[in-house]
């Protein structure tokens, strides 16, 4: 029998912040009404480079917790194998900038996802994509 | 003529620190005996996912910021066009992580270049690859 | 002045055969109503691995001409920079695959694609991203 | 017990055109005197794209091969999980390119490779990373 856990959206929360980093770089974890949580940054001054702009870097790391998170909402606790991505506009101080992972695979071993970072208008201004290794439920049986 | 300028030490590592995202993330900025700079980060809490290792954003931050380093030091400005990164083995905290990047290309409008993270034992946790694009000199003529 | 020049279909059609390649791998050059090109892969023997199955690099192949068949419809002549492209689910022999592409970024430089390569189904079996460099126009101007 | 079972060259050949692609394109699968087997092509007509030189599809086809042969000489049988390629110069026709892989890390369940993509005079032209999926052993035990 194979029962179908579904990870609440506090768990979903509570899951973000336990990636230090992600309160390290003041990204905002933002539940939505549809029961998703949505990974949102506006840009400062500690998040850029030497153009002013927000670091790539940033980018990554909102885009990779992001797509683990979608993992996650299909009870997979996952780790990333490899991850690409392509920048596509400068991403200025000031802009709220907002990721939006999507599944393209959900398999029992890997999961492969892309995600978006778009601006409140939803402008494009980096995309990722990733392969993910499956270690195993998100929800913990006892 | 063309003159070939070679940036120094300092002006390597003052470009560094304009990266603020550098500092944020308390990477080292180590000036190396050979001329070179290198990235070094003691992972600490503040750079942890969920498994409490480092987050791979942060590992894609150095290796980015690294292989810019190294087209600086070829008096090239560049901005990072894509990355990829694949992440090999658990980057535990009080590991002290370091960005070994080396340039593959060294073109006129376009470089690219891969970069290993490794420990002090040369052991390799992630590697990256990476293209950049030429914006101008590093080194700005009068 | 801007001219906006668009490719007919059969400039379209003629520029993907000059690919040899695509006819060395039999793929199929298909007009759609639509105006646009679609290239079409029936496998064969000819085009597998070990496992019996498409090759890769035969997507991948597809996916990259595809790809540069989108920027030609903008009139952008491209060369391509990098590729990822991620494999999700094995395709037998005497399925028929295609290539979706699609632009990300339109650039004056740079181009940014995807493609999502599909059955008669529009089950996905592979995706990649790439980055192209412009070179000039599709149509040269006399 | 662990047996560690090392493949014999002539095994690892007659894998390779196991996968018929590379017998398609006229990859030569050559026995090198230290055991290892090489891939190489001499670029033809039929490997070409517009441009008139090799397809970038044809190149990431053998390294790709060439990655998975490493694995298996590792008595590792795998698929490609996802590729990435960064093409760096144009290969002309009547050039002879070789691929030269190398693993990353060897693992239980995946397997990372990374290959250089060079002529005879051992110039760079592309250069592929890819992420493996260990599917069994290579050689299968009664």
């Amino acid at each position: 029998m194979v029962i179908n856990l579904h990870p609440t959206q506090e768990q979903i929360i509570e899951f973000c912040h336990s990636n230090t980093i992600i309160d390290t770089l003041n990204v905002d974890v933002v539940p939505m009404d549809d029961g998703s949580v949505h990974l949102e940054l506006l840009v400062e001054e500690k998040h850029t480079n030497f153009c002013d702009i927000c670091h790539g870097g940033v980018l990554t790391t909102m885009a990779d917790t992001a797509m683990g998170i979608v993992c996650n909402e299909r009870n997979k606790s996952v780790v990333t194998m490899n991850l690409t991505i392509t920048f596509i506009r400068p991403v200025n101080k000031l802009v709220k900038i907002t990721a939006v992972p999507r599944i393209l695979h959900d398999g029992h071993k890997t999961m492969v996802c892309e995600c978006d970072m778009v601006d409140e208008t939803n402008k494009l201004f980096a995309k990722a994509q990733a392969t993910f290794f499956v270690i195993g439920d998100f929800i913990k049986m006892e």
